[in-house]
């Protein structure tokens, strides 16, 4: 395969960017690849991206995701200004659950796609995406009267996905943990202290996060899910790019970023314009929602021979005139074909819609199909498949 | 020189992180190691730091230090509503000008410490640490009644930093920039663009900011600026640790952070609470100038053999209490002593003061010193400068 010509540069560490709990666990298991998410470097892969892949979609992998920090909203308003950040109808949540929502702008376009948990009446954590969603929080407590208090909570996630999942948390945290329901929350002792744990992830697979407020217990943690997933062939691994491509899940930066309407993104269902108060970008949402959208986020198969993923968005065309931009791209293993996400001309993602896409090694053909390109497997009855498994 | 343990870690590319208008010329120019700055790579080293750390201080060294994003405030409301961001007194800027400033939370801590530029009335650029701050601009301004737009403004900058930079510069835009003075602005003409320029700079040295809203010009500009410092000893670099700790020049991220307030980090001066109207923070700086500050910004000599910089803080003792932190460190050509900022106790910021830090290798001695090392020398009238070279 052509390789990356930037492959083999350097990450240069400096102390304004934040080392999560579990980066020496990584760096002892043999990450030797990092990036920055968040001013906190998160791993890379540990090994060949094909044998991760095979891992979260056949077995389970544990990805130190330390990046994904968790934006703390307390005080006796908390509920109403997280409803005031979201077009998404906040009583969906409830203390012990959490939520995927949108945050979104005055002008509708998205600043961050979080996970919403609610640990308390008053208390929410927002599990942001790469962008400083704490000033964005602060910024608007500090021009308007809600009392609450916004921090970084100081949380490292480390995700749990993969079809063996189940088993590895319930051999580690008791057999209670697979009670949890898709989008639940837990708490869990570890070694006499608490963790949260939710049932969700950036896999489609079955899987878990679990946020470690005592950052001294990260090795401890890491080495203790890694030895309870031992005989289920667990292994440290990153986020697996052909795996979250498969099932649609979009990465904010890339694949939406505040020029990007929920309505374009495919992602209308995360606003509740009727059911919801006031929330920043409402009206404009309002407005937006009443005509199609001139845009939409679409799968794109790629023509040719596997390639290395994109580094910045590339330009498609249709008959050399500007149709969109192609925003992650990766090989799927299981399809055997490069695909990848874009963002094109409404009229343009009909599926079938032949594209050209400039690449590392020049043009190629791309051509607009539904997303996501392989379902997720992520909701349903865990118990039910750990039998299913035992059988 | 013991090594760092995590040198040679690689930088996973991904596409949710940009590359500015200079990141293919730094790489053609032999650029391999990169950080991240607001979500935008940033070039390290492009050879030894000491050899680069002689370049700037003795002739001439380009820095296309890309993440230093520009968030652009336009509108009729533009001048108040950055008065209402930052302590500074803005009536000291003006069309034309820029200015050293901070920007504070309502707690009075410090959430940026960018250069204000005011392009026109009703606009401006703050061009910002690693922060992001149009989040904060933006949270901010929707919930206040200003009438202004913000947006990143899209825009590279490449630093012109050495005694040598106004002779590099003059070259390539025309004698007439040697007319401007400490945080001045002009606009100049490159390939039938303009440019903006800045008298500013991080080495503590007189340099130039140059910023490029015309992305295409990235490589030809950059190239353009090579071959004009190429009599005088120019080439390629990264921001220069060791330099800018000389000069007591404070990181945001690593040297501040939110948690610290102005008058600890000995930046009380960039507060002006009489002449200003009401900004984020100006009631709890009102309490905080009003008393002593309990920890302070201070320089340490650090005993023993030079050792890699610090990749995150490191604690400070005296007998065996906590005292602070280190923040940042690096050896010194010049005074051929690893020198260090630290953010100690107020009490223990007196000059010669030891304490104990905790370092890569076990505990060494570290001696207060004030800020900074060795004094900057980048104000002063660069005409009288050159032409005291030519003689």
């Amino acid at each position: 395969m052509f390789a990356n010509p930037h492959q083999g540069a350097s990450l240069s560490f400096q102390p304004r960017i934040r080392k999560g709990a579990f980066f020496d666990a990584a760096w002892r298991h043999g990450c030797r690849t990092f990036s920055v998410y968040n001013r906190t470097y998160i791993s890379g892969a540990f090994a060949d991206p094909v044998e991760e892949y095979w891992r979260v979609v056949r077995d389970v992998a544990i990805w130190p995701v330390m990046g994904e920090r968790q934006v703390e909203v307390r005080g006796p308003d908390a509920a109403a200004f997280v409803q005031h950040l979201t077009p998404r109808d906040i009583r969906r949540c409830a203390p012990g659950r959490c939520l995927y929502a949108l945050i979104t702008a005055q002008d509708g376009g998205v600043l961050s796609d979080p996970i919403i948990l609610q640990l308390a009446e008053d208390r929410f954590w927002l599990s942001t995406s790469d962008c400083d969603l704490e000033l964005w929080a602060k910024g608007v407590a500090a021009g308007t009267g809600f009392d609450v208090t916004i921090r970084d909570a100081g949380v490292s996630v480390v995700q749990v996905q993969g079809p063996k999942s189940p088993r590895l948390m319930a051999g580690l945290l008791g057999e209670t943990i697979l009670d949890l329901a898709y989008f639940g929350m837990a708490r869990a002792d570890f070694a006499g202290r608490t963790l949260i744990v939710t049932r969700t992830g950036w896999s489609g697979e079955i899987g878990y996060e679990i946020y470690l407020e005592d950052a001294d217990l990260g090795d401890a943690l890491f080495d203790a899910l890694l030895q309870a997933g031992r005989a289920l062939g667990a292994a440290p691994g990153s986020v697996n790019q052909a795996r979250r491509i498969e099932a649609g899940l979009l990465s904010w930066g890339a694949d939406m970023t505040p020029e990007e309407t929920p309505y374009e993104l495919g992602l209308g269902r995360l606003v509740d314009l009727d059911a919801t108060p006031d929330f920043i970008g409402k009206a404009a949402l309002r407005r937006l929602a009443a005509r199609p959208p001139r845009r939409r986020a679409t799968g794109l198969f790629v023509d040719g021979p596997p390639m290395p993923p994109n580094e910045e968005p590339w330009p498609l065309t249709v008959a050399g005139r500007p149709a969109g931009r192609l925003t992650s791209l990766a090989h799927s293993p299981r399809l055997e074909r490069t695909i990848a996400i874009g963002l094109v001309d409404a009229a343009l993602a009909e599926p079938g819609t032949r594209m050209e896409v400039e690449t590392w090694t020049g043009p190629r053909i791309a051509t607009a199909t539904p997303l996501p390109f392989l379902p997720k497997r992520q909701s349903g009855d865990v118990r039910e498949m750990c039998a299913a498994e035992a059988r």
